[in-house]
Protein backbone atom coordinates (compact mmCIF):
# COMPACT_ATOMS: atom_id res chain seq x y z
CA UNK A 1 0.00 0.00 0.00
CA UNK A 2 2.87 2.25 1.06
CA UNK A 3 4.49 2.15 -2.61
CA UNK A 4 1.19 3.65 -4.26
CA UNK A 5 2.12 6.69 -2.30
CA UNK A 6 5.81 6.84 -2.36
CA UNK A 7 5.18 6.55 -6.37
CA UNK A 8 3.11 9.34 -6.01
CA UNK A 9 5.69 11.47 -4.29
CA UNK A 10 8.74 10.09 -6.33
CA UNK A 11 7.15 12.50 -9.28
CA UNK A 12 7.91 15.67 -7.13
CA UNK A 13 10.79 14.53 -4.39
CA UNK A 14 13.08 11.37 -3.86
CA UNK A 15 12.47 9.75 -0.78
CA UNK A 16 15.07 8.29 1.80
CA UNK A 17 14.30 5.28 3.50
CA UNK A 18 14.46 6.88 6.51
CA UNK A 19 11.32 9.92 5.22
CA UNK A 20 9.58 6.44 3.96
CA UNK A 21 10.09 4.70 7.15
CA UNK A 22 8.64 7.77 9.17
CA UNK A 23 5.50 7.62 6.97
CA UNK A 24 4.83 3.89 7.37
CA UNK A 25 5.57 3.67 11.12
CA UNK A 26 2.78 6.51 11.46
CA UNK A 27 0.26 3.81 10.30
CA UNK A 28 -1.86 6.17 8.11
CA UNK A 29 -3.38 3.36 5.40
CA UNK A 30 -7.03 1.84 6.06
CA UNK A 31 -9.23 -0.47 4.37
CA UNK A 32 -12.89 1.20 4.30
CA UNK A 33 -15.92 -0.89 2.38
CA UNK A 34 -17.73 0.20 -0.37
CA UNK A 35 -20.82 2.32 0.98
CA UNK A 36 -19.22 3.44 4.46
CA UNK A 37 -19.71 7.41 5.55
CA UNK A 38 -16.69 8.79 6.43
CA UNK A 39 -17.70 12.01 7.13
CA UNK A 40 -21.77 13.10 7.49
CA UNK A 41 -23.42 16.62 7.65
CA UNK A 42 -23.68 18.23 11.08
CA UNK A 43 -20.24 16.57 11.81
CA UNK A 44 -17.02 18.62 13.34
CA UNK A 45 -13.82 16.46 11.84
CA UNK A 46 -9.92 17.21 11.39
CA UNK A 47 -9.42 14.13 9.02
CA UNK A 48 -8.21 14.33 5.57
CA UNK A 49 -7.51 11.75 2.91
CA UNK A 50 -5.60 10.20 -0.16
CA UNK A 51 -7.04 8.08 -1.95
CA UNK A 52 -4.24 5.40 -2.93
CA UNK A 53 -7.19 2.96 -4.24
CA UNK A 54 -10.96 3.23 -4.97
CA UNK A 55 -12.97 5.98 -5.20
CA UNK A 56 -14.99 8.48 -2.68
CA UNK A 57 -17.74 10.45 -3.40
CA UNK A 58 -19.19 13.88 -1.72
CA UNK A 59 -22.62 14.97 -1.51
CA UNK A 60 -24.68 17.08 -0.14
CA UNK A 61 -28.71 16.43 0.89
CA UNK A 62 -30.63 19.08 -0.01
CA UNK A 63 -34.81 19.08 0.37
CA UNK A 64 -34.66 15.14 1.15
CA UNK A 65 -32.41 14.67 -2.18
CA UNK A 66 -28.71 13.97 -2.60
CA UNK A 67 -26.85 16.26 -4.61
CA UNK A 68 -23.49 14.76 -5.84
CA UNK A 69 -20.57 17.10 -5.96
CA UNK A 70 -17.33 15.69 -6.26
CA UNK A 71 -15.24 11.95 -6.81
CA UNK A 72 -11.74 11.45 -5.55
CA UNK A 73 -9.99 8.38 -7.09
CA UNK A 74 -6.38 6.91 -7.28
CA UNK A 75 -3.62 9.85 -6.42
CA UNK A 76 -6.49 12.81 -5.28
CA UNK A 77 -6.57 13.81 -1.74
CA UNK A 78 -10.00 15.41 0.08
CA UNK A 79 -9.43 18.00 2.87
CA UNK A 80 -12.90 18.88 3.64
CA UNK A 81 -13.67 22.80 4.53
CA UNK A 82 -14.50 21.69 8.19
CA UNK A 83 -11.16 20.59 8.83
CA UNK A 84 -9.86 24.40 7.95
CA UNK A 85 -12.56 26.07 9.19
CA UNK A 86 -13.59 24.31 12.56
CA UNK A 87 -17.03 24.54 11.74
CA UNK A 88 -19.78 21.74 11.49
CA UNK A 89 -19.43 19.86 7.83
CA UNK A 90 -22.17 20.73 5.13
CA UNK A 91 -21.49 18.02 3.42
CA UNK A 92 -21.18 13.99 3.59
CA UNK A 93 -18.26 11.96 2.12
CA UNK A 94 -18.96 8.00 1.02
CA UNK A 95 -17.10 5.57 -0.12
CA UNK A 96 -18.27 4.42 -3.77
CA UNK A 97 -16.14 1.68 -3.97
CA UNK A 98 -13.69 -1.12 -1.54
CA UNK A 99 -11.15 2.00 -0.75
CA UNK A 100 -7.55 1.99 0.76
CA UNK A 101 -6.95 5.37 2.13
CA UNK A 102 -3.96 7.67 3.58
CA UNK A 103 -5.75 8.73 6.71
CA UNK A 104 -4.20 12.00 8.18
CA UNK A 105 -5.09 15.38 10.36
CA UNK A 106 -2.69 18.50 11.28
CA UNK A 107 -1.27 16.86 13.57
CA UNK A 108 0.53 13.96 12.69
CA UNK A 109 1.44 16.47 9.23
CA UNK A 110 3.46 19.16 11.54
CA UNK A 111 5.14 15.81 13.34
CA UNK A 112 6.51 14.54 9.57
CA UNK A 113 7.21 18.27 8.76
CA UNK A 114 9.16 19.11 11.68
CA UNK A 115 11.02 16.17 11.16
CA UNK A 116 11.55 16.23 7.81
CA UNK A 117 10.80 19.84 6.33
CA UNK A 118 10.87 19.63 3.02
CA UNK A 119 7.86 17.33 3.09
CA UNK A 120 6.35 21.09 4.17
CA UNK A 121 7.39 22.44 0.71
CA UNK A 122 6.17 19.46 -1.49
CA UNK A 123 2.91 20.29 0.67
CA UNK A 124 2.73 23.76 -0.37
CA UNK A 125 3.78 22.92 -4.30
CA UNK A 126 1.10 20.35 -4.46
CA UNK A 127 -2.04 22.22 -2.74
CA UNK A 128 -0.86 25.70 -5.03
CA UNK A 129 -1.12 22.98 -8.15
CA UNK A 130 -4.66 21.24 -6.77
CA UNK A 131 -6.35 25.24 -5.74
CA UNK A 132 -5.13 26.14 -9.76
CA UNK A 133 -6.68 23.09 -10.95
CA UNK A 134 -9.92 23.35 -8.61
CA UNK A 135 -10.15 27.18 -10.11
CA UNK A 136 -9.93 26.07 -13.76
CA UNK A 137 -12.13 22.74 -13.24
CA UNK A 138 -14.93 25.44 -11.95
CA UNK A 139 -13.80 27.85 -14.86
CA UNK A 140 -15.09 24.81 -17.03
CA UNK A 141 -17.84 24.06 -15.61
CA UNK A 142 -19.12 27.40 -16.11
CA UNK A 143 -18.32 28.19 -19.28
CA UNK A 144 -19.91 24.70 -20.63
CA UNK A 145 -22.94 23.62 -22.07
CA UNK A 146 -24.49 20.23 -19.78
CA UNK A 147 -23.23 18.02 -22.77
CA UNK A 148 -19.91 19.68 -23.44
CA UNK A 149 -19.27 18.80 -19.45
CA UNK A 150 -19.87 15.41 -20.46
CA UNK A 151 -17.51 14.94 -23.56
CA UNK A 152 -14.69 16.82 -20.63
CA UNK A 153 -15.24 13.79 -18.76
CA UNK A 154 -15.14 11.58 -21.16
CA UNK A 155 -11.89 12.62 -22.58
CA UNK A 156 -10.60 13.52 -19.04
CA UNK A 157 -11.78 10.62 -16.47
CA UNK A 158 -13.95 8.00 -19.02
CA UNK A 159 -12.87 5.59 -16.07
CA UNK A 160 -15.44 7.50 -13.84
CA UNK A 161 -18.24 6.84 -16.21
CA UNK A 162 -17.89 3.20 -15.47
CA UNK A 163 -17.42 3.47 -11.80
CA UNK A 164 -19.92 5.66 -10.47
CA UNK A 165 -23.59 5.24 -10.66
CA UNK A 166 -25.40 7.28 -13.34
CA UNK A 167 -27.73 9.39 -10.63
CA UNK A 168 -24.52 10.53 -8.64
CA UNK A 169 -22.40 11.18 -12.05
CA UNK A 170 -25.85 13.26 -13.79
CA UNK A 171 -26.01 15.57 -10.62
CA UNK A 172 -22.10 15.97 -10.58
CA UNK A 173 -22.62 17.11 -14.38
CA UNK A 174 -25.47 19.57 -13.09
CA UNK A 175 -28.34 17.79 -14.85
CA UNK A 176 -30.92 15.37 -14.09
CA UNK A 177 -30.56 11.18 -14.37
CA UNK A 178 -32.97 11.75 -17.59
CA UNK A 179 -31.29 14.33 -19.13
CA UNK A 180 -27.86 13.08 -18.94
CA UNK A 181 -29.45 9.42 -20.44
CA UNK A 182 -31.13 11.42 -23.19
CA UNK A 183 -27.55 12.73 -24.06
CA UNK A 184 -25.42 9.70 -23.95
CA UNK A 185 -28.06 8.28 -26.41
CA UNK A 186 -28.12 10.96 -28.48
CA UNK A 187 -24.53 11.02 -28.62
CA UNK A 188 -24.12 7.00 -29.23
CA UNK A 189 -26.08 8.12 -32.42
CA UNK A 190 -23.94 10.62 -33.39
CA UNK A 191 -21.35 8.40 -33.31
CA UNK A 192 -22.44 5.36 -34.90
CA UNK A 193 -23.54 7.80 -37.84
CA UNK A 194 -19.79 9.31 -37.53
CA UNK A 195 -18.59 5.79 -37.90
CA UNK A 196 -20.58 4.59 -41.02
CA UNK B 1 0.11 49.61 0.72
CA UNK B 2 2.69 47.26 2.72
CA UNK B 3 0.30 47.97 5.41
CA UNK B 4 -2.48 46.17 4.58
CA UNK B 5 -0.49 43.26 3.02
CA UNK B 6 1.00 43.14 6.77
CA UNK B 7 -2.35 43.10 7.90
CA UNK B 8 -3.72 40.74 6.17
CA UNK B 9 -0.96 38.28 7.54
CA UNK B 10 -0.86 39.32 10.90
CA UNK B 11 -4.07 37.35 11.54
CA UNK B 12 -1.88 33.98 10.82
CA UNK B 13 1.54 35.37 12.20
CA UNK B 14 3.32 38.73 14.24
CA UNK B 15 5.82 39.75 12.11
CA UNK B 16 9.55 40.73 12.66
CA UNK B 17 10.65 43.88 11.34
CA UNK B 18 13.23 42.23 9.66
CA UNK B 19 10.88 40.17 7.98
CA UNK B 20 8.59 42.90 7.18
CA UNK B 21 11.83 44.79 5.82
CA UNK B 22 12.63 41.73 3.86
CA UNK B 23 8.82 41.75 1.79
CA UNK B 24 9.36 45.41 1.54
CA UNK B 25 12.97 44.85 -0.56
CA UNK B 26 11.48 42.50 -2.69
CA UNK B 27 9.49 46.08 -4.17
CA UNK B 28 6.45 43.53 -4.92
CA UNK B 29 3.80 46.24 -4.92
CA UNK B 30 2.74 47.43 -8.53
CA UNK B 31 -0.12 50.37 -9.22
CA UNK B 32 -2.24 49.25 -12.15
CA UNK B 33 -4.97 51.35 -14.22
CA UNK B 34 -8.68 49.68 -14.41
CA UNK B 35 -8.89 47.90 -17.86
CA UNK B 36 -5.39 46.86 -17.84
CA UNK B 37 -5.02 43.26 -19.15
CA UNK B 38 -2.84 41.48 -16.53
CA UNK B 39 -2.50 38.02 -18.77
CA UNK B 40 -3.94 36.86 -21.80
CA UNK B 41 -5.44 33.69 -23.44
CA UNK B 42 -2.12 32.28 -25.03
CA UNK B 43 0.43 33.66 -22.71
CA UNK B 44 2.90 31.83 -20.71
CA UNK B 45 3.24 33.77 -17.16
CA UNK B 46 4.57 32.54 -13.87
CA UNK B 47 3.29 35.93 -11.97
CA UNK B 48 0.70 35.64 -9.23
CA UNK B 49 -1.61 38.43 -7.54
CA UNK B 50 -2.43 39.06 -3.95
CA UNK B 51 -4.98 42.28 -4.33
CA UNK B 52 -4.45 45.20 -1.53
CA UNK B 53 -6.57 47.29 -3.39
CA UNK B 54 -9.34 47.11 -6.18
CA UNK B 55 -10.90 44.08 -7.99
CA UNK B 56 -9.64 41.39 -10.44
CA UNK B 57 -11.50 39.13 -13.33
CA UNK B 58 -10.62 36.18 -15.03
CA UNK B 59 -12.33 35.93 -18.27
CA UNK B 60 -12.42 33.34 -21.19
CA UNK B 61 -13.53 34.30 -24.62
CA UNK B 62 -15.43 32.14 -26.16
CA UNK B 63 -17.05 31.74 -29.89
CA UNK B 64 -16.14 35.35 -29.62
CA UNK B 65 -18.07 36.03 -26.53
CA UNK B 66 -16.30 37.13 -23.23
CA UNK B 67 -17.38 34.60 -19.81
CA UNK B 68 -16.28 35.92 -16.67
CA UNK B 69 -15.54 32.93 -13.95
CA UNK B 70 -14.40 35.03 -11.54
CA UNK B 71 -13.49 37.92 -9.49
CA UNK B 72 -10.89 38.84 -7.07
CA UNK B 73 -10.72 41.17 -4.43
CA UNK B 74 -9.17 43.32 -1.11
CA UNK B 75 -6.93 40.10 0.67
CA UNK B 76 -7.56 37.71 -2.35
CA UNK B 77 -4.67 35.86 -4.58
CA UNK B 78 -4.89 34.94 -7.99
CA UNK B 79 -2.45 32.09 -8.89
CA UNK B 80 -3.26 31.13 -12.77
CA UNK B 81 -3.31 27.38 -13.84
CA UNK B 82 -0.32 28.29 -16.41
CA UNK B 83 1.86 29.49 -13.42
CA UNK B 84 1.44 25.97 -12.01
CA UNK B 85 1.17 23.75 -15.24
CA UNK B 86 3.79 26.00 -17.63
CA UNK B 87 1.69 25.89 -20.39
CA UNK B 88 -0.23 28.80 -22.05
CA UNK B 89 -3.40 30.34 -20.40
CA UNK B 90 -6.64 29.48 -21.58
CA UNK B 91 -7.77 32.47 -19.91
CA UNK B 92 -7.38 36.77 -19.58
CA UNK B 93 -6.90 38.84 -16.41
CA UNK B 94 -7.85 41.76 -16.47
CA UNK B 95 -8.23 44.99 -13.89
CA UNK B 96 -12.53 45.70 -13.19
CA UNK B 97 -10.77 48.88 -10.71
CA UNK B 98 -7.68 50.85 -10.39
CA UNK B 99 -5.71 48.09 -8.60
CA UNK B 100 -2.79 47.95 -5.79
CA UNK B 101 -1.48 44.57 -6.52
CA UNK B 102 1.46 42.44 -4.75
CA UNK B 103 3.24 40.51 -8.21
CA UNK B 104 5.10 38.10 -7.44
CA UNK B 105 6.84 34.18 -8.79
CA UNK B 106 7.99 30.86 -7.68
CA UNK B 107 11.17 32.66 -7.63
CA UNK B 108 10.67 35.16 -5.15
CA UNK B 109 8.62 33.21 -2.62
CA UNK B 110 12.00 30.82 -2.81
CA UNK B 111 14.12 33.72 -1.60
CA UNK B 112 11.84 35.08 0.98
CA UNK B 113 11.06 30.66 2.45
CA UNK B 114 14.86 29.85 2.26
CA UNK B 115 15.28 33.24 4.33
CA UNK B 116 12.09 32.95 6.81
CA UNK B 117 11.07 29.36 6.88
CA UNK B 118 7.87 29.82 8.68
CA UNK B 119 6.40 32.01 5.67
CA UNK B 120 6.41 28.50 3.77
CA UNK B 121 4.38 27.22 6.70
CA UNK B 122 2.13 29.95 6.47
CA UNK B 123 1.37 29.64 2.58
CA UNK B 124 1.03 26.29 2.80
CA UNK B 125 -1.85 26.66 5.67
CA UNK B 126 -3.13 30.08 3.56
CA UNK B 127 -3.55 27.53 0.39
CA UNK B 128 -5.10 24.78 2.00
CA UNK B 129 -7.90 27.25 3.46
CA UNK B 130 -8.41 28.36 -0.07
CA UNK B 131 -8.41 25.06 -1.78
CA UNK B 132 -11.15 23.51 0.25
CA UNK B 133 -13.41 27.06 0.29
CA UNK B 134 -12.99 26.71 -3.63
CA UNK B 135 -14.12 23.41 -3.45
CA UNK B 136 -16.66 24.17 -1.55
CA UNK B 137 -17.61 27.26 -3.51
CA UNK B 138 -18.01 25.16 -6.36
CA UNK B 139 -20.50 22.94 -4.68
CA UNK B 140 -22.23 25.19 -3.38
CA UNK B 141 -22.51 26.90 -7.36
CA UNK B 142 -23.92 23.13 -8.44
CA UNK B 143 -26.07 22.57 -5.74
CA UNK B 144 -27.55 25.95 -6.03
CA UNK B 145 -30.50 28.13 -8.39
CA UNK B 146 -29.49 30.96 -10.52
CA UNK B 147 -31.53 33.07 -8.07
CA UNK B 148 -29.43 31.11 -5.24
CA UNK B 149 -26.75 31.81 -6.16
CA UNK B 150 -27.85 35.45 -6.56
CA UNK B 151 -28.96 36.18 -2.94
CA UNK B 152 -26.01 34.12 -1.45
CA UNK B 153 -23.77 36.71 -3.30
CA UNK B 154 -25.70 39.51 -1.59
CA UNK B 155 -25.13 37.88 1.50
CA UNK B 156 -21.12 37.11 0.98
CA UNK B 157 -20.01 39.44 -1.52
CA UNK B 158 -22.50 42.33 -1.88
CA UNK B 159 -19.87 44.58 -2.39
CA UNK B 160 -18.97 43.10 -5.81
CA UNK B 161 -22.70 43.36 -6.80
CA UNK B 162 -21.97 47.80 -7.22
CA UNK B 163 -18.46 47.18 -8.20
CA UNK B 164 -18.87 45.12 -11.24
CA UNK B 165 -20.87 45.70 -14.15
CA UNK B 166 -24.07 43.79 -14.64
CA UNK B 167 -23.06 41.17 -17.80
CA UNK B 168 -20.12 40.10 -16.07
CA UNK B 169 -21.91 39.66 -12.94
CA UNK B 170 -24.69 37.75 -15.20
CA UNK B 171 -22.02 35.27 -16.92
CA UNK B 172 -19.93 34.89 -13.34
CA UNK B 173 -23.35 33.96 -12.22
CA UNK B 174 -23.64 31.43 -15.01
CA UNK B 175 -27.09 33.01 -16.59
CA UNK B 176 -27.48 35.49 -19.19
CA UNK B 177 -27.80 39.29 -18.54
CA UNK B 178 -31.44 39.38 -19.31
CA UNK B 179 -32.33 36.46 -16.66
CA UNK B 180 -30.22 38.79 -13.83
CA UNK B 181 -31.75 41.63 -14.24
CA UNK B 182 -35.40 40.11 -14.52
CA UNK B 183 -34.20 38.11 -11.19
CA UNK B 184 -33.31 41.67 -9.61
CA UNK B 185 -36.66 43.36 -10.07
CA UNK B 186 -38.52 40.23 -9.00
CA UNK B 187 -36.55 39.86 -5.79
CA UNK B 188 -36.87 44.29 -5.30
CA UNK B 189 -40.85 43.65 -5.83
CA UNK B 190 -40.93 40.83 -3.47
CA UNK B 191 -38.41 42.72 -0.63
CA UNK B 192 -40.81 45.68 -1.21
CA UNK B 193 -43.86 44.05 -0.71
CA UNK B 194 -42.32 42.05 2.61
CA UNK B 195 -41.58 45.16 3.86
CA UNK B 196 -44.56 47.17 3.47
Amino acid sequence: MEEKLFDYLSKYIEMTDEEKKAITDLTIFRKYKKGTILLKEGQYSDTCYFVIKGCLRCYYIIDGEEKTTAFYTESESLNPLCTVNGQRSEHFVACVEDSILVVSNAEMEEIIFRKFPRFETLCRILCEELLAKSRAEFDEFKTSSPEQRYLNLLQSRPDLLQRVPQYQLASFLGITAQSLSRMRNRIMVESSHNAA
